[in-house]
């Protein structure tokens, strides 16, 4: 039997592991600072509760399969399980309720480079009943700006915008009706040339003076204060236009009152994240000298969580970064600034097996003061051991023999400076810690 | 579409996830602390790689379907894909390899009450090439009696034995050959009578004399120094027996030089953990008061991890915890001590909207210096707000009205005492640290 991994499932090596369980302990610690509590539910659903939202591309892509007669599927994100839990249990949840996930999420993506099959999403979405307090669209800002700060990752712009202003704008043009489409493709037009742009907005069956005006219309650039100058002078009287922009501003103050410096946020008209789904508020975020690496971090604020379920309104405002794909990128471009802890503090070696029980009771005493400390205690020669210690990496050595043993101390190497000391056990704890 | 989840899948409340959290947060602390490193695998396997191993109960359980002509299976456990990366990527590991691994596994049992399909095991194996020393077998004692410990859980044993003792015991009798399936039926001794376990030895085609002795042997009790010296006084001149009590006396010497105390450690000889996987050291951990919860970590000593995958030969020892059932009977008997963080510190709440932003860069001075604070920015009544704080519990209130944001301090409401505190931001930080 050989021994194989599926394409497109990450797996690392140890010292890769501890930067990546680092990474996300990061993240959880920090969506905790923020105030939101860990979630978990589980990787398989019912088939027909999965896709009660999808369409498209997710349903090829999802992996699903039959157990008895029961339709069973793997959650393809974290957002689906998420309403489904709301619907569930909103009555023994107490609102604002801001939870956060970090799990793995399955698609089955026709496998290319950098396109994971399984994958960690780390979400959070702060829920609330019937109407969501605008303050939490600058606080998902401001989580996303600390979280990427503490995970060293390289300079970054979140990029945002509200739907209101553009589906404002299109009713004001008379072309409501085409909103859902029109919003679809400018999520594109990034990626596409100017003139397939216009040419697609003509398939829509838009008239070519309007599609003129959107197209300038989401190409308006300049500092935040200058395109909401520019928004403003447009002077367009459409309640939802006029919600968004004040949305907007709104959400621009308050992220500053919340310490985001200008320069990691910037107002850009045309993102609006395809998906029917957001209503308001939208996120997606770049690193400045990597736009390659596409967004790293995307949401946006929603009206009804869990309108599949149910008739109750639970509007909300969420983010996910996709984590598996960020490390990979970083990883293969030498961008991983962030250090996972040393495994271990201290190695203990004897000179021969004898001192096997010495070296235990150290290794008990060490631990119960919470310092990781392991032991090499394979019959080699003490050359062997040495040349371990020197490729393990561990900060300090102890060595234990026939001299430490008899007169009761402990001789510990500093492995960065290369000093030595006779120890207590005392000593040698002060020291280490 | 009824919002629904699956039976058999474990899904918390936040304050109920949050005590889960921190228990799979103590146990991997607990895995670093003895030097292990963490590893993450694929939920999903080619299923001849999951399968290459196992039989009977196992491949009626698995979850297993085909994508395109490729068949894949769900992990039932996290040995058989330890086994596969050990056989991938051996070349690039440092050995002794310590590992630990904590994930969700899947097995399709019919539902009842306390299985669950989905639960997460937390596994630590020690891996060597060709040999293995015996001071690991008595690591992992240390490593359960710790984490146990650390958890909170009730007072509990682990019940040892090594599988060489009945092995030689069989041989000596001149019955070797019964020794595999003999070894699964001792295994049941403590859920059968014993004249069912005796009819069931002469089913294997084993003479009543032998049957008798046999239950003797494993009937043997004391304490741990009287069931080495009835062991011994055995006089058995089998390699296999004598290999085995050697092993034995070492592990239980180096258990008592690793801290543990006697009254957790229990040699049992009728524990053989049925799998023919094991070849030494095995263990069962039971709680003292209720036994009904079975061995809720389990484990031992093999002498091939990758054998299916390959030539080379990799000794290891391991043992795995179940966690989701663990917290669930635990849970439900209302047996658990161990608490969660509080997940917030600081709650800040205003008089009106017109503070929000007061509230807004106080939050963020907060969070800086790494003190979990929220906010409730809902428009309600002050009354409402002061509701919500009593509701989630949190240890520190500050309110912000006019006065403050006028004369520019904070009220800071300590929800334990009841006392009262007009401070500066400084004095706020201190204070809450």
């Amino acid at each position: 039997m050989t021994a194989r991994t599926l394409q497109g499932f990450m797996e690392l090596l140890p010292e890769e592991q501890i930067v990546m369980e680092h990474m996300k302990s990061v993240i959880a610690h920090t969506y905790e600072l923020f105030g939101f509590a860990p979630l978990d539910t589980p990787v398989l659903e019912l088939a027909e509760v999965l896709l009660s939202k999808s369409g498209g591309d997710t349903e090829k892509q999802i992996y699903e399969f039959k157990k008895g007669d029961t339709s069973l599927a793997m959650r393809f994100d974290l957002t689906v399980p998420l309403a489904k839990y709301v619907a569930l249990y909103n009555n023994n949840l107490t609102f604002p309720f801001k939870r956060y996930q970090i799990g793995k999420v399955y698609r089955g993506e026709r496998p290319q480079k950098g396109r994971f099959r399984e994958f960690y999403q780390c979400d959070i979405d702060i829920i609330d009943r019937d109407e969501l307090n605008i303050v939490h669209d600058a606080e998902v800002l401001a989580v996303i700006y600390t979280v990427f700060n503490k995970l060293e990752l390289p300079a970054f712009k979140i990029y945002i915008n509200n739907r209101k202003l553009l589906s404002g704008f299109l009713d004001n043009l008379n072309v409501a009706d085409k909103t859902v489409d029109v919003l679809r493709l400018v999520d594109k037009i990034k990626k596409i040339p100017e003139e397939a742009f216009l040419g697609e907005l003509g398939d829509l069956g838009l008239p070519e003076s309007k599609n003129q005006k959107l197209l300038e219309f989401i190409k308006i650039n300049g500092s935040n204060n200058e395109i909401i100058a520019k928004l403003e002078d447009f002077k367009i009287e459409n309640e939802a236009f006029q919600t968004g922009l004040d949305e907007l501003k709104t959400v621009i103050a308050q992220a500053q009152a919340l310490g985001i410096p200008n320069n990691n946020v910037q107002i850009d008209l045309s993102i609006t994240r395809g998906l029917d789904y957001y209503t308001g508020t939208v996120y997606e975020t770049f690193f400045d000298e990597y736009p390659e690496f596409g967004s790293v971090c995307s949401g946006g604020r929603y009206d009804n969580l869990s309108s599949v379920f149910m008739d109750k309104k639970f509007p909300g405002v969420g983010i996910s970064i996709g984590l598996t794909r960020l490390y990979d990128q970083l990883h293969n471009k030498g961008l991983l600034k962030i250090k996972g802890p040393t495994p271990n503090k201290v190695l203990v070696i004897t000179q021969s097996s004898d001192y096997a029980n010495n070296a235990l009771e150290l290794l008990a005493a060490l631990r119960k003061e919470d310092i990781a400390a392991d032991m090499l205690l394979r019959e080699c020669k003490f050359k062997k051991k040495m040349e371990y210690a020197n490729k393990v990496q561990i900060p300090y050595l102890v060595i234990i023999g026939e001299d430490e043993a008899v007169n009761n101390y402990y001789t510990l190497k500093d492995m960065t400076s290369g000093e030595q000391f006779k120890f207590s056990l005392h000593e040698l704890i002060s020291k280490v810690k």
